[in-house]
């Protein structure tokens, strides 16, 4: 059983008009936020590539979720029976990273601006990658 | 800037008959392991909704990884040239969270049997999630 803790330093924070989990629709594709993804200065190189138009899977750290939460009813509906957090998208689990598929729509510098993003303002970033194509894509 | 950092604590670990990143493949969809996901008891309650033929993504923590990359060649072809990491699927970038989407083949109290997975034997997991269905799959 894995006992050692691993560390995690954000490499930049979310700016969003979304300043709220009450406003925040459940999933990206539900809202269509606008937001700008700031990466520190020290990890900018590693930006280098990405273009305007391209889809990103941008990995947060959900700083405001609760950690020591395994069940939840889905979607919050009380009338559901609950499920087990990994059989869900609660942002409650025992690690809570963010999941998002974006599109670039601007870049300047280190600043990305990208949609749609259903992170609320603050919130960290913690890794970028590419979208690789779908088997079924090809 | 966000300052602050993170801690995470696996939640299980990966068993694979793959043992060393030379023979692992780059990506799930070129090789086809299988592999098992072994939660530890802690979370087990977290796994309840999970059916086999599910399809999840698997988070894990690229313990191999080196932090300090921030460009590489992509797919370690020396003759293209330097991409920042985070336009590419590189192990080695700042937070080296591995992402895998995989199909569960079976499922064993607190251990699921998915593939494909390339992650390596021993390599930490930290999150699984559901696959949501695409926009375009609607």
């Amino acid at each position: 059983m894995p006992k050692n803790r691993h560390e995690i330093e954000p490499i930049g924070v979310i700016h969003s008009e979304l300043t709220n989990l009450v406003n925040a629709p459940r999933q990206g594709d539900e809202g269509g936020y606008e937001a700008w993804l700031t990466l520190t200065p020290q990890v900018a190189p590693g930006l280098i590539g990405i273009k305007v138009g391209d889809k990103l899977i941008v990995l947060t750290w959900l700083h405001l979720a609760q950690r020591d939460v395994l069940q939840v009813h889905p979607r919050g509906r009380l009338d559901a029976p609950l499920k087990g957090v990994f059989a869900t998208r609660s942002l409650d689990r025992p690690n809570p990273i963010g999941l998002h598929q974006v599109k670039v729509l601007q870049i300047e510098g280190q600043r990305l601006k990208v949609t749609p993003l259903e992170a609320i303002e603050g919130t960290p970033i913690i890794d970028i990658k590419p979208v690789l194509t779908q088997i079924n894509d090809r």
